[in-house]
């Protein structure tokens, strides 16, 4: 099938259509530009949140308890779930029973993994294009699901709306050593597994540590969550909703999706730019170089003379 | 002082010359280019090991025991740590204590700590220089540390000559969470704390599921420590000397480091061409073309065509 059939049949609303897209998108394949160029202005009307924290924070019960609140509300909803794969282990892992029990037969639910990959900024492209694939479909709100600990798999969550910081009473420690950015990322915060032992004090720490912070004009809130029992998840989505509607009344909407859209561009075409440079000769260039033993730097050199 | 003093100062041995040609280096600041030219053919007689592993795996008392053996051996040794540091909680993360107290006031040891930084690919650029720097002022051993939990900090450790993985006993789901790339990256495991319980049975499953991975011609050896006890550091030792044996006899040494040497030219030259791309004109289409609402797909199609 080419590419406009498939395409249209998408938005006819074939979930066939669009995962045989989603997969075009996601691996770059022969016809995904083509496809994503032909989006057009269907691009734009949903929602994207982010969900992001540290290992067994709970985001994926989280995700799903806020995804059946969604529901409720008749939005349409897709989950794109940033997929830890080693080759090594065999495969993806999927925190996903769960989720497939509750959601899974819902047909205004549509989850996706996505697997990272070896090229650094690969996967937060290959989000940010399925997002808009999903978002032509029509869903209302896109969620992505990312364990926060890499830079790849936080950038991700920086192409959202609003950003959802999951932690737990335990995080205290994991705070510190977490990646640089996966704090300053939270437009809310959420300490799920709110029913443990140090709940309250986390959550004090956590809004003293904020307040040793400048923040605009948008100071995250902290809401506390037991996601397996849905408890605190009204509270949470009103707090989505409080970020959002504070983004739009202060014009910063659109001035955090140019910022995401300006981000993606260069990304694309530093990606094209390395490509038309690394012609049959510049390669050549460089393993005569390194073969006589030149350095990195003096190669570099040769290579821009050229 | 001028870039080419301090090289020289740094060359006839001066460690206040190496930490701020370090410096430089690792803010890309001016004349850094110069002094990494200036390097010359001094660079390539170090050896560079990376340490990786989850958090908690020991890789500092790891690091620190090999350290010792290796001064004990009377060759210099220089360590790039790199450091989670978070501006939200305010600083550096050093787990150097103990370091600091066993080989800290040791003139044959010199320590470095880098923090890791917003953009990707800049982490491993600024290792690769400045082991580059470390090289040149004429350390044996180059040793790389770094979280293995996000892609950025895994590629550090790929530009090593040879890659221990720290794992322990207690690691086995972590293991299947891990970024994909920790595993593979290994020419040595290392379970440390291996005093605890369970370090037979997750040595055996490691073991096992290596099993069901091809090789090459060099199958990762496993090998049991306990760092804080220097138990089964001259086993490590040895293990990473029979690798480095194995590249050298293999004739894979110089293929390994023209590899990095490639990688690390094709992440430099693409940092060239973007910022040569970004004229103020291109820039001036591409927020003009935003705030008409055009797609990032459509954008970058103009850009390219200008």
């Amino acid at each position: 099938m080419t590419a406009p059939d498939l395409t249209q049949q998408m938005f006819a609303g074939s979930r066939t259509a669009l995962a045989r897209i989603l997969t075009k998108v996601e691996n770059s394949s022969q016809g995904a530009d083509e496809v994503l160029r032909s989006l057009g202005n269907r691009v734009g009307n949903a929602v994207r949140i982010g969900f992001t924290g540290p290992p067994g924070a709970g985001k994926s019960s989280l995700v799903t308890a806020y995804t059946k609140l969604l529901r409720k509300q008749d939005k349409q909803v897709a989950i794109l779930a940033v997929d830890p794969t080693s080759p090594f282990s065999g495969g993806a892992l999927l925190g996903d029973r769960v989720r497939m029990n509750s959601i899974g037969l819902d047909p205004g639910v549509f989850v996706r993994s996505l697997a990272t990959r070896g090229d650094l900024g690969g996967l937060s492209q290959a989000a940010g294009d399925m997002a808009d694939v999903l978002d032509a479909a029509g869903f209302d709100y896109i969620l992505y699901e990312t364990v926060g600990v890499g830079q790849s798999e936080l950038e991700v969550v920086q192409y959202a709306d609003s950003v959802v910081v999951v932690l737990v009473p335990e995080s205290g420690d994991a705070i510190q050593g977490m990646k640089a950015g996966l704090m300053e990322a939270a437009d809310v915060f959420c300490v799920n597994k709110a029913d443990r032992e140090g709940a309250d004090r986390f959550t004090g720490d956590l809004q003293g540590a904020m307040m040793l912070k400048m923040w605009d004009d948008w100071k995250p809130p902290v809401v506390l969550t037991v996601a397996t029992r849905e408890t605190g998840v009204p509270e949470l989505a009103e707090q989505i909703e409080a970020h959002l509607a504070h983004l739009r009344t202060s014009g910063d909407f659109d001035k955090r999706r140019h910022a995401h859209a300006r981000r993606r561009i260069q990304r694309m075409l530093e990606k094209r730019l390395v490509a038309q440079f690394w012609t049959e000769a510049h390669t050549q260039t460089m393993d005569k170089a390194l073969a006589n033993g030149e350095s990195p730097y003096s190669i570099l050199s040769s290579l821009l003379k050229n």
